[in-house]
């Protein structure tokens, strides 16, 4: 009945790994994490899944080589802890593909024994901070624990959590997989590294796993520029519709 | 074929119970009337529902914790009446979805052997008024009857009833289940607890239960001083428009 | 795999009728042309069909009772002749449940032997006039000959038929049916009785049958007196934006 | 499961035929190519593919006639070389639509066993140019050199490629088809008969196959009286609006 599908390039012998997933989503912060991961461990891809629920268009590589969207499941040990960590182009664009590509999701890490799922991503402030991105999660209330030692901080009565960050979670705990998400505040208009930086912190701390996030802080600045750049051209803005506003206040008064 | 997913947590013993439905709508007035419902009579779950036609998201509850979008079946005796009562977070969003879902929602009753429907919102009619809200009703006429007697309303050659408190009894129909929707008057843009009230009123009349209302009175005085607050709001935008439609009257003319 | 839903009523002995179908559509031509034969045939009902692809309300009928959209098959014969009329509440919503249901609505005619498919709707032209509406016909080019006799004319490269009227030809076709689809030349923005006059009054012309039209021509003045009313308001309208313009052009300038 | 029918018409005897794709996208510049194709090697079609994916309106040809909205298989022999040349009225609406009848095709060519795919279109420039248009390829490298070898570029990190012209070429290449995508500059708000020709060229001289352009060229012209048009237009609006602009700046001074 399943229309996504799933190609199993290896099989991995692993005990009882955790999931990470880092699927595009706001500020591609969930993104920007768990792909600095992939590199970090020299992660080993071992699984792609396609969907229809995908858009309907392809991705043309630098060489001008193209191929279909897609997601892909990677394996890595590292400190002696094993994790299995989900990347990919797209999320699906319906509601019913969300549903059917996590429970593809699922089939696949459930294979590998996963009995922990950590999901990463971004909430949108609409506001430029200098300030440390603060992390919030949900989820399981023991697994919490460990993280609010960390600073995470659980919102009472938070919002919804939208696409796979949230489905992975809620039809894995159907499963008996326990798990918490973790959204690292964001702007909302770009890409976000120092976000991403701050999720990963808490993760591998609460993992017991030690990563050099050099590469995640040079980028971060980056992202510190162009927070600076958005902040001034929208001081400029806010300037000029003042000048207009009073003028025009001026003229029908 | 069908994808949405009926989950039954146990088994209780019905002979004839009747099934009361309020679902997220317009005023949330189903909802509010039949968590009154479930409050009063201590029900019982014993089924729930998930649907990938539901929205991809999940909710974060008060303590953190994540869980998916749901419908839920509860049972109760009162006064020596059965009844089912369904409740829920969400109302599917395509067309062919309302149509499973509400499929696999007479599925379940028709096991426990329900022959009566009873199905409640509200209507929104864009106004703000102290009266008492009217309740409008639509279904078997023979169930009808008994209903005007209590004060509801038949609209004759009334618009269409939306959703899963219309289709409920339009497919149950055809299983030989008879019903009646009942819709309380609200303005549309709040949630409504006097209209929840008043539906509910007629219900447990006909059903000849005695419920408690003075939970539901004493939020329904809060949704009074919601629409005098936006009653006052609403004064005072139109005399500012008035003005300035003078203005400008005065400036082009 | 279909989720279409057909009820047999009952099995009428029909040799080789001829399919009218008339759903709701543009100014409504096809209904009310459709229904008037309903009346003037004293024609019995004989299938339902309801579909998920239809939209989630129910209609809610003049005493209050409720019932599911449906579209339904009559058969009548008059004049010697068999015919199987099709109408109903909506279509589809989407391109795909328009596929089905059509597919559906064969599968229901070919059981009775059908060859012969007359499809009736209105095209749009978005002006007032109080000439006879055109009829615009598409579709078998020996059956076209007898409709062109009677005025109805064909437009080269025309362009596409949209939903039950075309599709039911298109789809026929390939099982071997042969049909027409008559337009007539409608406004666009209200339902249109002198139009469903035009097309019906073609349609009996080949049919070879006598149909008394009093009641359509009695509505079809209904008709004439909107039309009348909306020009003169289109002409009030007009005047005002061209004395604004005139306003603006001197303020401006 | 599927919902797209394939019809085989005959069942030619082809050894290791190429695809040429060339459905309505941007410019229709695929489809121009494709259909000059045809014409000029007098292809014969083979298959008819109908999709309930596809819109629900049927086509009105010249003649009045109707039929269902299509995508045709044709093949041909020329200078030694076999052919399979996709044309049609549409494509899907929906992704999901998308991905099913690119499966479709695919199944239909691999039985005819074919192992390379071209894939025409256009991509959207949104300026006019007299210029001869540029043609960007994607795809396997090694046929990409044959390409470059002929005027065509490759973009380092294009773009996506949407609809067909991408998803034939991805999903083609899981089924062990190599293949490549050209994409001929064209502004994108007409039929763009130059950047037809453009593609075709560099297609027939990489296949090694001698074809008459003159009928391509002849429309070419007016496609560049079409350009000289909308130039001079936006020039004069180009213009008027820097009046206006100039007029509004000296009143609000």
């Amino acid at each position: 009945m399943k229309k996504t599908n799933v190609k199993i390039l290896s099989k991995p012998k692993l005990k009882a790994p955790t999931l990470i997933e880092g699927l595009p989503g706001m500020g591609y912060v969930g993104k920007l994490a768990a792909e600095h991961l992939l590199e970090e461990f020299h992660a080993k891809k071992f699984a792609e899944l396609c969907s229809p629920y995908f858009p309907h268009h392809v991705v043309v590589e630098a060489n001008g080589t193209l191929r279909m969207l897609k997601n892909e499941f990677y394996w890595a040990r590292a400190d002696g802890k094993e994790v299995i960590i989900l990347v990919g182009d797209v999320q699906p664009i319906s509601s019913e593909g969300h549903y059917e590509v996590v429970k593809s999701i699922l089939d696949v890490v459930e294979k590998f024994n996963v009995k922990q799922l950590f999901t990463l991503g971004g909430y949108a402030t609409g506001k430029y901070s200098r300030a440390k991105p603060r992390v919030v999660g949900a989820g399981d209330p023991e697994l919490l624990k460990k993280f609010r030692k960390r600073g995470v901080e659980v919102e009472e009565g938070g919002g919804p959590i939208i696409g796979a960050a949230g489905l992975i979670l809620g039809l894995g705990k159907l499963r008996g997989m326990r798990g918490v998400c973790l959204l690292g505040e964001t702007h909302g208009i770009m890409v976000d590294h120092r976000a991403a930086q701050a999720v990963l912190e808490v993760l591998v701390g609460v993992l017991g796993i030690k990563v050099d996030m050099s590469a995640l802080e040079r980028r971060g600045r980056e992202t510190e520029r162009t927070l600076d750049r958005i902040r001034k051209e929208m001081n400029l803005r806010t300037n000029k519709e003042r000048r207009r506003d009073e003028e025009e206040a001026w003229y029908i008064g």
